[in-house]
């Protein structure tokens, strides 16, 4: 059971810096830690399965109605039950992407098609995609995709919610990632909700919470968002899940240190691979993606630096590479690793 | 979204004493209780997604395999996760039992059958059960059963393993609340593993950590543990609850100060319960199931105080009732209440 399929599973390799997992360079705030702690003792109960505070914070941060709201154990266990709940019969899907999309929808014994997003046009997502929807079931875009980093374009993303509507697609736009970006209000999909969107959000990424599992879903109807959290276990979010999330949710000075502090360390970090002729692709968030010799990972490996190799993404090979986007000390790290090894 | 299913959770009732929830009166010992905020500076990672230390320590305590070891976020997420696993088209389950193993299998369109625990029969289970495995792929029993709390016998639950082998039938055997017996090694499924068996076990009750989500599979095999592993989300156990759960594997003690307790507790309840011409039936756990006037759970709750109806269980109906065995100041009170209600 011990292969290694995601980043940040770093147990079994000997590894001093690790970039293959995107989490908040700035580290979990303070007052998500404290409300964690506390939290302990009101975990000899059983969670809110409703997550009721959870979610009534959420509706007001969103300015969404909190019956539209659904709450998980993590962005992936809503993925899972998302798919579980409506079971398609057909989907489509952009490559590259995050793979647990396919891996989730072959559970339910889904036919999966793929849109190919090319590197000629550094990957970004284009209007063709309109045209592939009628037929399907389900459409799931990530904004920013993964591990591309792009976000999707508002004006394609409001065609795409529209022809949703129209064909009967359920469209799920998973926007992990958004919180990294200074433009998240006006590039989010919530702007163009309908009654077949539904828009996944994560805790994990943003606030370097990952330990904790928290990720929500907001569905342009309360029927959607119903059926949603019918499906599957009962208490899928825990107390410290809870309170971290509630806390988080306050901590706007760190989430705007946050998106400044990523998009100039991640324009140092592109510009430095760039000034050594690697390939770097466009990105609004935490990570990017480069293109370099099939070996770099493994030599990387060898210095116990560990980056995403992108080798089993439908769409890419081997020779592209996934980093996050950590502190200036590490990326300096990184770079100063990566330039040995071009230069031999 | 707002109707309550299960017990323990009296968020929107005005509650002073909860006998709904079925967690250790103990409390959650001290050393968990360290072990989840010491965690919290580990929660800014991903958890390990195999939860190799806790598979590790379940390894040793129980002497089965760590391959044939499974962790899920609670017992609630693994039942999903087998049942999706596996796809059972045709299940046997014995009522009265816990409602989430039919919720579980109509969500995977299985077409489920009942088989009938009688009250002339104190709801025990009996070798009638055997002549009924055949033609189904999946059997799933607790022992102790909820909402009844009575254990399987050993020589009928090894005869059930037994043919669930021959018929090839995947035997579920959910032991969420057998820490409470101090008869529970002897007791086990654990002693009748094979190919075609799981044990399912929880830490929320016994170690009254609901807040946490945890549970364990151990199967028969290892390819078994491998497919459900792989079914769902990669990373379901948090890092709270996994340290939460190597901490409580030491708590021999307080295990045994547990049962003990229990046990005396129980027969206090049920004895009081029976002296006012209550019809208890007998239990091997926490909690106890009894007959009554319909109205007790009403009447109990303008006095602020919660029991479990079974009336939503199939094979109950409104007449009967479970109570969780608390604290015996807690348990005093109920009684009290109890008598005023049944003097009029």
């Amino acid at each position: 059971m011990l292969n290694l399929h995601h980043g940040g599973n770093d147990l079994l390799l000997d590894i001093e810096l690790d970039f293959s997992a995107n989490l908040n360079p700035l580290g979990m705030p303070q007052k998500v830690r404290e409300a964690v702690i506390a939290s302990v003792e009101e975990c000899d109960k059983y969670p809110d399965p409703f997550c009721s505070k959870l979610r009534g914070k959420l509706s007001e941060k969103l300015s969404v109605s909190v019956d539209n709201i659904v709450c998980g154990n993590g962005a992936d266990d809503l993925i899972y039950r998302i798919i579980s709940a409506f079971r398609p019969k057909k989907a489509l899907i952009c490559v590259p992407t995050f793979t647990e999309y396919r891996k989730a929808l072959s559970e339910y014994n889904c036919d999966v098609s793929e849109h190919l997003l090319t590197e000629e046009n550094d990957f970004a997502l284009n209007d063709t995609i309109l045209d592939k929807l009628s037929g399907n079931d389900m459409l799931i875009l990530a904004s920013p995709n993964n591990p591309t980093g792009l976000i999707i374009e508002p004006e394609l993303l409001a065609a795409i919610a529209e022809r949703c509507s129209l064909e009967d697609v359920l469209f799920l736009c998973d926007e992990s990632f958004i919180g990294f970006s200074s433009e998240r209000e006006r590039l989010s999909a919530l702007n163009y909700l309908n009654e077949n969107v539904i828009v996944l959000r994560s805790f994990t990424k943003l606030f370097a919470m990952a330990g904790l599992r928290l990720g929500y879903a907001v569905c342009g109807s309360s029927e959607i968002a119903e059926i949603i959290s019918f499906t599957g276990q009962y208490w899928s979010v825990s107390v410290p899940a809870q309170a971290a999330g509630i806390a988080a949710l306050d901590e706007t000075d760190y989430i705007m240190s946050t998106t400044e502090y990523i998009k100039n360390e991640r324009e140092c970090l592109s510009g430095e691979l760039e000034s050594m002729g690697v390939k770097v692709f466009p990105s609004d968030t935490d990570f990017i993606l480069f293109k370099a010799s099939a070996d770099l990972g493994k030599l990387l490996l060898e210095r116990k630096i560990l980056i995403r190799s992108c080798a089993d993404y439908s769409g890419l090979d081997g020779s592209f590479f996934r980093s996050a986007v950590r502190t200036e000390f590490e990326d300096k790290q990184l770079l100063a690793a990566i330039r040995r090894i071009l230069n031999g």
